[in-house]
């Protein structure tokens, strides 16, 4: 695609988020219903369910070809990535969310025949969107972000999911102990703005297409490897236990999973 | 004490933290040195030696009589809770410290014949202080804050430090299953400020005095239980495992602790 049309699209998804966020704290203030998914530990909002109704019907007038998957709704329908397809996480890390009003993310990732074109990641809270792909390069709002430093696990902080350290799962306590320190934020969006911005040396966490698609163009253009934990590449309609890590950390975090 | 000599005190302290944090961003960028304390997971930096420096001075001009207590000089030397004690932590969070610039904080206290007088927390990265005490209530800048809600465990978040999670002492492992969900920040300053805000229902982590002395006063004015993780009594001069919590959530995790 050309550049042009490309910093059109980005500029444009940009004014989408902060439309969304505007939303979010209006929501929040007047009318906020959490309910259960799968679990007490699931929980959804008519927050994440209006922001993705707000972003699928901006695509949709954009793009109207293109397919649209997103957390909460017609998940399964999309069966492959052929031409455009758009992904949205409309609140990532809806526990924070609700618990804290902080901490939590929306994120939409453009591919266009399984190829990564843009992502966004909005740290909603801190009003900072993380943005751009392959041809862009990656921003912070209107900053451009250096590749991370190639730092090795044991010199560097890691971020986890809690679910799988706590089921001693994929020698996550190894990884932790083996790091300088292990850091547990509960939202997967906010967690790869870590990676991102060299705070941590990577991020380990059993995801779904929507908390990695647009993490996964952002990091892996500014050289962060991103694949299954053990080191496998990741299929864009699966869920996944996702690494995305330095080359070193990553070279240490696969290791440790081969038997 | 009267109220305005405690305002003034307050005040005063405020602007030293501003000042300290000046020359936090100045050594940052100019001449940071890390050394290793007691393992490569304990770390120690000239900042950290150079704020504690610099409150100290402070603190022996304005309180010629006073005794102090910080993290990096002279501990073991303050023998009872006598008279008037202050108590230091430079740079709390030292690893988040050197490994993100973020997420860690500077904490100040007094104590009079070991009654609380007043604490300050300031989050180094989002220049804000938390500071108050019993008689001037707790405030986050110039905001006053309420209390946080009494939450149960179940319904909220829970701070805890890592190496007693990893370790598998003290039941972090229940205690974390129970909650809505586990957050580790690696810094108890900001862990303690996640409380004060009601963004979590408690925070438990083994702890030196400089780690809980400024918490403990600013929670305590708020309602949050603050005792060793049995529920006992904290001793101001000694290391504990401390459990800062809500009332609901306290009790829970006193409860698991018992035989």
């Amino acid at each position: 695609m050309e550049t042009a049309t490309l910093k059109e699209i980005d500029a444009t998804v940009n004014s989408w988020l902060h439309e969304a966020r505007g939303l979010v704290y209006q929501w929040l203030q007047t009318d906020l219903q959490v309910e259960q998914k799968t679990s007490r530990l699931d929980l959804v909002t008519n927050v994440d369910k209006g922001v993705e109704q707000l972003l699928r019907a901006k695509i949709n007038n954009l793009m109207p070809a293109a397919k649209v998957i997103g957390e909460e709704n017609d998940h399964g329908q999309v069966k492959s990535m052929e031409g455009a397809v758009w992904f949205i996480d409309p609140i990532d890390g809806t526990m924070n969310f609700v618990k804290q009003h902080d901490d939590f993310a929306i994120m939409v990732a453009l591919y266009i025949d399984n190829q990564p074109i843009l992502g966004w990641i909005m740290d909603v809270t801190k009003n900072n969107i993380y943005h751009g792909g392959p041809q862009l390069g990656v921003w912070c709002n209107d900053q451009e972000m250096p590749a991370p430093d190639d730092i090795t696990l044991n010199d560097g902080l890691i971020e986890l999911s809690a679910s799988r350290l706590l089921a001693g799962e994929m020698h996550f306590e190894e990884i932790a102990k083996m790091s300088s320190g292990v850091r547990i934020i509960g939202s997967a969006g906010i967690s790869f703005i870590k990676v991102l911005e060299g705070k941590a040396v990577g991020y380990a966490s059993k995801m779904k297409p929507w908390d990695f698609a647009a993490a996964k163009i952002l990091l892996e253009t500014n050289k962060i490897l991103f694949t299954t934990i053990d080191g496998n590449e990741i299929d864009m309609l699966l869920s996944s236990t996702v690494l995305s890590a330095t080359a070193s950390a990553h070279t240490q975090i696969v290791q440790l999973q081969r038997p």
